[in-house]
Order: structure tokens, then sequence, then C-alpha cells
């Protein structure tokens, strides 16, 4: 005989465009449905609630389903207790466990909501000593952790479709992947979410790849971390090589960014950027001998800016500021998220992936690429609040330095 | 027993590449080779010579495999005089015809080398009656034409590599179509020279996309036509109608381009700015009566400049100005390159193909589009002039109009 | 004051996606609206149904709203009869003329539903004498025609989403366009949909592009003709320039296709074969006489089968059958799709988005092409029907050959 | 005053293309050159040789260029005894380090020529105790360590080109990147190779990306593991991840594979799937334990295969038998490349490149993709052996296991 739970949603009149997805989900999780309310809003501003009762044949596939609807803000009417287990494995989840999203979450703890600290996508959820629910990440379990387990008292809060006309910017960004957009006028949009996350005392956090010092970039960059738009820097062993390089030798990657005579083969040229750092300890270490005179980590040192590096299997080196071990540089970049307010994540897949991934959805997300695909899976992995700019980094990194540096480019 | 010719090449020390395409041709074509002298530089700046006997077993395929060598700037060490078929069928050639490049290009006339006067690819030529080389189209050969058959009496002058350092910008953009090169230098190199052009007195030509006005770039593009910067435009029914749709709906295609919020289904507009068009006549006719009021159609009529438009399968409409038949469109487009002294392409497969294919090879041509695919595919089809600029096409106009119109973007 | 219309829809429970989207084209078309009525269904097959009163400033913007609407399947709860003005410039509409969508549509003539003849977006509609309502394109249009302006007397029927299983395969394929999927599955579905449709006696209409030749699938596809799987073949000049010069000359644009070793300067053959089907006169001719003995065109001339071949701007030659003007290319077209059933577009863009415009939404559109934009880019011109199967050209045709082909590729 | 050194070059006659780039590398290099010898062959067979004066203004600038030369196979004519540092810093090379490439190599040991073991690129060559040179990674070296300094006292071996026919298909592949080939005839090239390299007793290595699973080639990776075609699999969590999740819950990244409907938010699976492989500890432990019952992985631990995992920043969990420190994993992968005769790289670009990074030039290299810029990126960091396939990976997995095992899909 099937089990049941019932969920709801409220939201936006025009965000009814989740009800199907939500019924879909249900069906494909080989549950069923039945529509017990929904009262829609009569005018544009008005506000929708639907009340769906879930069916499934068994326990693990109800949990399964309504684990996930929890994304499109579909949460348990009577969410009641959660229900523990205490993990057995280090390293690992207990059976079952409560799968978390990027979203404001609250668990039921002694009959209060409380929210979970640090939402991130795809951790177990630990309700810790001091009685609060915090996201731990798989490998971060130790035996005896209190591990909710099945859907029963958390609930995800969703914030509806905004309709103010002061976000439409942000709406109109993410309405498409495409190249063919103002692209003029997305560049100022996102000067001005700049200034104001500035003014809000927040943090802007960079996520870069190398291509910003092969497109020419790295003066841009060089400027808006001097003008104070950088406040945290993810990236891999590449970019900081390239910038490093292209500092000592003048070229990266075999472009000579100088006289714009293509260098062909000036492949190690970035091995010995990287073995001088590595003689001299640390990037700031190169910084402080001379050894580093410019470029975007020059800057990052002497403006005293956190950076966190982490390698992949490709890198040469690498630098000794790299993250070897992945997991390492995992909880690095988390452990400096504190009071980010906006990220921007220009020409690399790699490392964008991986910080959409460990980021709670409220802080807005702009990924920037020539590559539409890159933009796209950010958004398949989870990533939803993802705004894709598709353009030229060169341009658009000059662009942006051209909004926010005064004086910028007079030269 | 195979018969053989004898070619021989000229150029630059470092051109010495061009020699195993030329042997790979060679064999390629099952023909054979013996290098009978090759005297190479001793420094940089000097110049190589190669002699090559060229063998084949007929008579045919020797012709062939000459005909093909000459792109590569090699000719026949005894050209001789040229063998000429008199046309016999309307609209097609003789068997045998001289394949024409895109190459400065001399044919011996009584005994003189007279320069073929327009040259273009993939064309037979015709001595005419004054005496004149010509290329000319298969489909405009008349009965009569006096048409040169096989490489005899042919020769493709080309130029060596340039080495001063005045013309390594372009080498460099010529280097590598790639997206990964500093694109803010790249748009002042093209600044400089539009500049150098318009000093010597030349046309700029314009081929271009639809995406041009997608992007938001019709203003950038309305301050270069009004600037002087675009003489003549060549582009198909899409740009011209985007762009007028813009001008009496403010859409795009969807885009709504004044507030930026997206508009899905603005289908009909375009459909609907045709219809205005064809009731007045002309696209003079509906800026005259004051239907189009600004844009870059608009621009390019009140200040007189001439387009082409020529049509596609895929067109609605079309516009009353396009040309529905492609070969009367390319006939135009030819007629119009008189003067051409520099061409750029934005964001167009088709029409910078034709165009492409139109022009002679020493009209400076750059491509400017997000797709690397489209410059290789414009190099393959035998452009080889082609620079490739990967770049947003927004940023790149809006980049490309604040070098070149003073005071641009005030606003 | 405003004026209003009110307007149904009736779908799938879970097509409920729709309202969303017609609530914000609303709003986007700066109309208003009250959801006067909503009745939604309790379980997965239910239907649901809404009634919507649209209002806005001007006649003409509610007008054109709900034309647009008609898309989504929301008609005019009362349309009474069709407004008609007489056209009167030739080759063009009257202002305010009915915009048609490519669904079944019907128009009240007498009192009496009759259904449009021949669905195509982007056009008029006539009623023409002998009372039957029938799409015009813009340049088609006479002097005299009677045609219906604005949205009264028109709707549209739209199919509700299928949900039974043997459906199932179409909406998978229609999910997402991506490379990422099973694609020795499509291949086998799409085999599956060709059977049925030779079985119910439907013609099959292929759109192909040149890559067909170069990829190497002629023999695929000649088996495929012989097979009787081709019934009608779409394309332009080069894919049958192509075929002809590799029967020919066994090249294709510099690939020799049975050695398998790169030509890369054979230019000259194409046009070699270009010139030889001109002086013959046609392609059938070049059969009859003997010139081309193999291949595409080959297969489709001996099987008598239809090929309509409209040029492009960038056509060498063409071959003398290739329609050089596209508006009467698109006559040809159109005027052969009668009894199509099934409609395949491998390897091009031009020609497939210029069918796709053309046809009825109630033929199958299968979309095969390595570059995903192809597929997004004809759905965004409003071929929603489109399905798209992003993959390899060469393999494709060669897996479709052998599930269609009994002993294919046994040499 | 410049000093100089005498280099040269030999190679067969139509390998002089490799000339133009030296001497373009020379001055690019800040250095120049006069051509003291050229001697080129008569005819298609013949070598040619040329000998080379470059001269530079410092030591250093003469160093860097005539190592950078080396890589096409330029070396100098009086080579002498290698000058050998002593490491001093742990963890790095000492300054002007000579900096290996991927080619045969060969030192000069009292007076021997020594080939060096393993050839890598991007290392220091450390004269080990045994007298024989072998690369090191800079992050390997020791501080005691004899290490090579300068070009003095190497030479690299580059191969001329091949002419003979057997060879014509690695030619014919290498020609260009690019979509458009005949990819059947492609397929059938590599299972050739496959075949042979198996008759020499030489291992296959793979270096997969999770598209394997994705595009549900599977089981076709499952048959070729079976019939003794994968040797050794190099790859990341997400490959092992999606096709552990694949055959625990039959779904991959939201891809159901067996009844092809798509799940949109599976996410949580890959989760699950990973948290079962942690409490059991290995995978090899999970297919023990019956937790794993069919797969890739499955079949890669029932043959006795070996694998090596290898993290990155964006893993989640990751899976027990991953690597998370990048270097550890780099130097596993090295370890396991003993005896591998060939390499076959198919949807992954970051493993791809790491591998070509650490493979000796003479192992043939294949990669697949169904994007060319992964062929271009690798060949661009110097894996220039790299023979590039642009396909969809779904249908040439399944031609290839067609092609190597036979009955694969008689079902």
């Amino acid at each position: 005989m099937p089990i049941s739970e019932r969920i709801e949603m409220r939201g936006h009149i025009l965000d009814t465009r989740e009800l199907p997805r939500v019924l879909n989900e249900i069906l494909e999780g080989d549950a069923d449905f039945v529509i017990e309310r929904f009262e829609i809003g009569k005018h544009a501003k008005d506000e929708s609630w639907v009340q769906i009762m879930v069916s499934a044949e068994t326990q693990e596939q109800l949990r399964e389903v309504i684990n996930r609807l929890q994304e499109f803000g579909a949460n348990l009417v009577d969410p009641g207790e959660p229900e523990i287990v205490i993990a057995d494995v280090e390293g690992s989840l207990p059976l079952g466990f409560y799968s978390s999203t990027n979203l404001e979450t609250q668990v039921m703890v002694d009959g209060n909501w409380v929210t979970v600290e640090n939402p991130e996508m795809d951790c177990g959820i630990v309700i810790e000593d001091d009685g609060i629910p915090r996201t731990r990440p798989m490998a971060d379990i130790l035996v005896g952790d209190k591990v909710i387990v099945g859907p029963r008292g958390v609930r995800v809060i969703t914030e509806p479709l905004k309709m103010n006309p002061d976000d439409s910017h942000f709406e109109f960004m993410n309405s498409v992947v495409s190249s063919e957009k103002p692209q003029a006028l997305q560049v100022r949009l996102i000067a001005e979410d700049f200034r104001r996350v500035k003014a809000d005392g927040k943090k802007i956090l960079w996520v870069g790849g190398p291509a910003i010092v092969h497109t020419g970039s790295g003066p841009a960059m060089v400027a808006l971390v001097n003008a104070g738009f950088v406040d945290l820097l993810f990236a891999g062993n590449a970019l900081a090589t390239h910038d490093i390089e292209s500092n000592m030798y003048g070229t990266s990657l075999g472009v000579d960014l100088s006289d714009a005579t293509g260098v062909e083969h000036g492949h190690e040229h970035h091995l010995r950027a990287i073995n001088r750092v590595r003689r001299a300890g640390s990037i700031k270490a190169a910084v402080d001998e001379g050894l580093i005179t410019g470029g975007i980590m020059h800057a990052m040192v002497t403006q005293g800016k956190e950076f966190v590096l982490v390698g992949s299997v490709r890198d040469d080196g690498p630098l000794p500021d790299v993250y070897t071990d992945v997991i390492d540089g995992q909880r690095a970049m988390r452990a400096s998220l504190d009071n980010v307010g906006y990220s921007i994540m220009v020409a690399t897949m790699l490392h964008a992936i991986a910080t959409g991934n460990l980021m709670p959805a409220s802080i807005p997300l702009v990924c920037v690429d020539i590559n539409p695909a890159t933009v796209t899976k950010l958004s398949d992995r989870g990533s939803a609040q993802a705004v894709g700019v598709v353009t030229d980094i060169g341009l658009f990194m000059e662009q942006l330095a051209m909004e926010l540096v005064p004086g910028y480019r007079s030269s």
C-alpha cells in the first residue's frame, strides 16, 4: 500500500512555472500526486498557493522524491521533527541521509525552526552540540556526528520571483545564456552591482582562469584589485603562474603581451617562473624579495587581499602556495567565504563549478566566459542562481575597469 | 612517358615554409618532382629561390597541378603564350579552363605581360576585345568569349612576407585564430588601419550580420557611419530588417534593446517592419517618408552611402531593396568594390564567405566573430588574407566606436 | 480607458508551464491580465482550464498581444467573425494583418470554423474565392486579396502534451539539446520513425548540407535513397556540387574520400564539376549522358525522386538546377511539401531554418548537427517542434543506414 | 659582443617546413642566425640537411633559444659535455636548468651518448648515481641531485616524417582537427591500431571523462574492457562515480539510461553512490561485497586491470580510491605507464592534458572529443603527437566496440 506525504508551495503567480516541474519530478521519481488545493492569484503581483499529496510505494522512494522537491521550494506541510542517525563510519554519511541544497534551510530543533548556518549543496546536515544545524561535506563526517536522515524536520525557504523594477536587470541577464545581448549594458549592470556590494560592506569574490592573463587583461585586473573591487580570489596554479611569468619574462604561454608578436614556444618560461617562486618559498616571499614586481598576484599581496589557489592533475610545479590536496583546497575556499556578497567567475570552468558547489545560493554569481557551455554546465550542476555573460574576456575586463576605476586607460 | 614543366618560386627566406606545401601538392596531384636548384639566403632578410621540374603522366594532370601551384606563388619558368579556346556554351567555360586565383595575375598577350584587371578566385580568364584579360564568373560567360585554357601564359605575383616593423601587427593578428589574445590591442590596431585607409582616400567595406543589432551595437555602428568609417555595406535581409524593426518597434527578434528586458515572442514585429517598407517601396523611400527615423540603414541613407543587400532562402519578406536573385546580388557586390581599400566582416558567415570569394586578395580582410569556426571557414575557402578576431561583437563595436569617434558614449 | 478581450487555454495538467509564459507575454506586450477562472486537474492525466481577461490601452496593442498568445494555444473565448481588409499594394499586406503561426488554425467563415489549408508561420491569411482560408507569404500577395486583420475570427488548435508511452521517445529526445545522450538509442528511434512514416504512405523529407559528403556519408545516403527512405531532398548548391565532384574526381573540397589522404587545394575540381553539368544542361541530363555515374544526386535521379536546390550568395556556378532566385526557391519548396510526413535536417543551418519556416508544425522535424547552436537557432526561430540530435554526421549516417538497409556495410 | 653556437637539422625533404619555424624561433628569442650550409634532396624520398649559426647577446638568451630549438629536432653540432649543477633547494631546480621535451633524448655522460630513460616534457634532467640520465619533475627534486643546466651535452632525436604507405593513416588523421572527415574510416583505423598494439604485447591506456557514461557508452566500454582492449584507465572522480551511480540507481547525473526519459534532478544519487563506496572502503571492496554489479569500474576490477583516479577541486566525496593530492596522483600515473604502447583519450580535457604532459611523445595518442578545442589545447600544450578525432562519443564507442568485439550489440 502506498504511503503519502502532503507538501505545499507558495509563490508569485508568474512562478507557477515551477508547478509542472514539481509534478514531473514526482512522476519521474516513480511517485504519484493529487493536487488537493490550488489557489491562484488574479493579478500580476498576486501570490499563488498549492497543496499536493505525494505518494509512493516505499518509504525510500517517497523520502528521495520529497528531498528533491525542496529545491523548487516545495516543503512538507507537516514537517515534524527530523530523524537523526549517528554517523558510524568516518568520512561517510548514514544511508538515507538528507542531501542538502544551497538554499536557505531550516531544521526543527527541539520544537523551533533553526536556520542552517552554512547552506551548501550536496552535503549532509549535522546537528552540532550547540544545537545549530550545519552542512557538512561527506569527507568531513566524524564517527558520532548527529546526521539528519530523510526529509522530515527540514524546510527550504525560497524567495519569490522579484517583480520590482530595481531587480529587473538581474532578471534580464538571467533570461538566456546567449552571446546576442547588449553586452555594454551588461558590463554597466555588473559595475553597479560591484559598487552596491562594496557600499554594503561585503566582499567581492573573483574566480579566475588563466585566460585573464592570455587576453591581456592583467592590467585591468590589477586596476580593479588596487581600486578595492577584488577582496578574495580563487584560482588554480595556471592563473597565478601565467601572471607571474608575464611579470618575470613579459610572456604568457607563448604570447608576448607587450609588443604583440606571437611567441610560439615560450613554454619553459612558465616553468622557470614557478621554479623561482618555489625557491623563494611563497608568492609573498617572492614579492618581498623583489622577484615579482607587478601583475595580479603582486597586487593581491601588496593590497593584503586573500587568495586560495587549488591545484589540478595537469599542473606543472606547482607554485608553493597551491593546495595540492583538492579536499584541503575546498576546505580553505569554504573557510574564506565569510561576508562574501557577490561572486564573479571569469574564464574558468573547473574552479567556477567548484566554487558554485560550495557557495550558498544567496550569493549572486556572475559567470563570464566566451563559451556558453561553461555557464550551462554551472547551472546544470545546481548553481541555478548563476547569471551567464557570454562575451570576450579581454574586452569585458577592459570595459569593467573603465567603468569602475576613474582614469583607467588614460594612457 | 611522363611530360614535364619547369616551375620556380622566389621568396623571403622565412617563407620557405611554402616549399614543402608545393612539394606535397605535386605529390597529391599524382605528379612527381625534381628539385633542380635551390638557393637559400643566409640571413633573416635574404631572399631564396628554387627551381623545380614537375612531371605527370598526362597533360591534364600536369595542367591541373601547375594551375594549383600558382596559389603558392610558383610559376612556370617559361610560361609562353596562353592557349585560348572560344566559349561554345553560354554560362559555362571550355573544358580545361584556367581557374583564377584572387592574387595579382598577369597574362602574356602579344608578347607582353598584361595585368588581369579584376582578380577574383574561381573564375575563368577572358581576353577581351581591348586586349585586357579579365576574370569572368562562369555564369557570365557568353558564347564567343576568348577563354584561357591551361596554365601557360599566366603568372601569379605573390608578395614576399613583410618584415618591416610597420606590418608586424597584421602579422601578429594573422598568427592564430584564437580568443586568447589581447583584444583591446586588436581593436586599436584595426582603428589605426581604418584611419590610414581613409587618409589614403580608399573605401572601407563592412559586411555585417544581424548580431550587430542583437548585441546592441546599432548605436556604435551608426556613430561609425556618421563619422565616415562605413563607405559600403554588404548584408542580407536580416541585418537591415532587425535594424529597421529596432527603430520602428524598439525590439530586435525578441530582445527589447532599450530597457533590456527579454521579449520572447516579438517575432511578428520584424514582419510588420518589412511590410511597411515594402508598402513604401524602398528603404530610402521609407526614410524619406519618416517611417524610419534612426538606426544603421537610416544613417547609410542619410549619409548617402551605398549598400548591397542580397537575400537567402530563409528570408521573410524580404525588404524591397534585397536582391532575391543571388547571382544578380553577386554582380551588384562586384560592381561596387571599386576603390575599396579595407574590408571588415562582423558576425556573418554567409555574406563574409560570399564577399571573400569576390574580392582580390590585395584588399585586407578582417573577420570579427565570436565563433572561431567562421574565420577558419573563411580561410579554408581560399581567403587566405583573412585576419580573424574572435571576440564579442557588442564590446568590439563599442570599443571601436570609442577609438574612432570622439565623444562617443559620453551619454 | 483600457479595452479588453477574454482568452482561454486548455491543456494537460503538466502543461501548466505554458501559463506563466502567457502571463509574461501579456505583461511584456504592455498589457495586463486578470485570471478569471482556473480549474486545475487533480491527477497526472487530468486536464486543466484557465480563462484570462487581457486588457491594453490601445486596440493595436491588444491585437498584437492576442495574436502572439495563440502560439501558446490561448484563443479568444468569443472569437467572432474575422475582420477582412482588401490588399491594396502588391507584395505587401494591409497594416495590422493577422500574422500566422505554423500550428493548425481555423478561421470563422460564414459562421463555420474552416481549417486553414496550409499552416505556415509569418504569413498573412487570405480567404480565397472558394471560401477556404490559406496562408500567403507577403511577397505573393496580390492587389484585391481578402486578408484577415487582427486576431478576431481565428483560433489555433494546439495538441495537448502526449502522455502515452508510445510517444515517450519524442519527449525524451525533445527534452534537451545536448551531446550527452545515448546516441545509439536516438538513431534507433529515428529509424523506427522512418519505418512508421513509410508504412503510413507518407514522404520523408531530407534537408542536407555538404558535410554529408565531406564526412564520407555519401554511400550511406545513397543506400537510404535506394532503399526508399529519401522521398524529397532540399539542399543548396554545395551538397549537390560536392556530391557530383566526388563522383567525377573522387574528391570533395580537398578531402580525397577514397584513400583518405588530405588534398589541401582541390578547389577548382568543384568548379570543373559544375561547369560540366552546366554544359550538359541539368543534373538529370548529366546522369543520362553518363557524366555522373554515382553518388547522392545520381541515386535521386535514377530513383525518380524530387529535389529542390536553392542557391545562396556564396555559390560558385551554380549548378543549372539551382534556383538562383530565393523567393522562387521558397515557392518550389512549398509546392513539394504535399504528403510529407517526416523531415530530417542534417548538417545545414541555412536550409534547415528555411524549411522550418515553411512547414506546418504538424510535420515532425529532426535536426542533426554536431553544433548545438544550429538546433537552438531552429527552435528560436519558431520551429518549436524541432528535435535536436547533437552528434557526428558521419557516424550518425553510417548507423542509420545500418539500421534501415539490410546488409549495408557488409563490404 | 654576441656569442654563438652552431646547430644542425636533418630531415626528410618534405620536412623542410620545420626550417622556417626554427628561424622564426631564433628571431623571436632575440637571437640571430646565419645559414651556413643547406643541402636539399632532389626527389620526394630524399633527405635534407641544414647547418645554422645562432648568435645572441647573452649566454642566457642563447641557452634558452637553443633549448627550445631541440623540440624541432635542431641540435648543437658540437654538444660537448653537459653542465651539471647540484640542486640546493628541495622541490626546485637550479636556475638555468635544461627543460626537457617529451622526445627521445640523449645526454653525453663520460664521453658516451646515454639515452634518457623516461622522456617527459617540462622536467629537469638528473644524472643519477647509476650514470643514467632521467627526467625529474620539479616537485621531486632533492637537495644534492645532479641537474643538467643549459643545452650543452644534450641532443634530441626526432623521427623523420614517415612516407611509407603503412603510416599514411596516421598522417591522414593528423592532418587537420575537423569534424568533416570520414569518421567511420577513422574508427576502423583506430581499431586496427588497437589490434596491432595488443599483438605487440603492449598496453592500451584509456583516459576517460564522464561523458562516456552520459552518452550511454558504458556497455560499449565494458565490452572493450572484457575483450582486453583496456589495460589501464586514467580518470577523475566523475567517470567512476557516474558509472557506479548508473549501476546502483540506473541513472547518470539526471539521465535515466535504461528507458531514456530525462530525470532532471537526480543529483543526490551520485552522492549516495559515493557514500556507499566510502562505507565499503574501496571500489574493489564494493564490487566484492556485491554493491557494484556491473559497469566499467566493475569490469576493470573483475578483469584485474589497473586504474588511477585523480581528484579535482570540484569533486564531491570523492570515491575512496581517488587521489586527492594531485601531485601524488601524477606520480601514480607516471608509475603505471610502463609498457603502454597506445593511448586514447575520450571526452576529457583535464585528464587528457595531464596525461599528455606525462607521456613520452613516442606513445601514439588519439584524442576523441566532440569539441575541437580540446584537441587543439592538447596540441598547444606540447603533445604534438596528438591525433584528434572530433566526433560524437556515443556513436564512436558503439562503432569501436562493434569493430573490435565480435557479436557486440547482437542484443
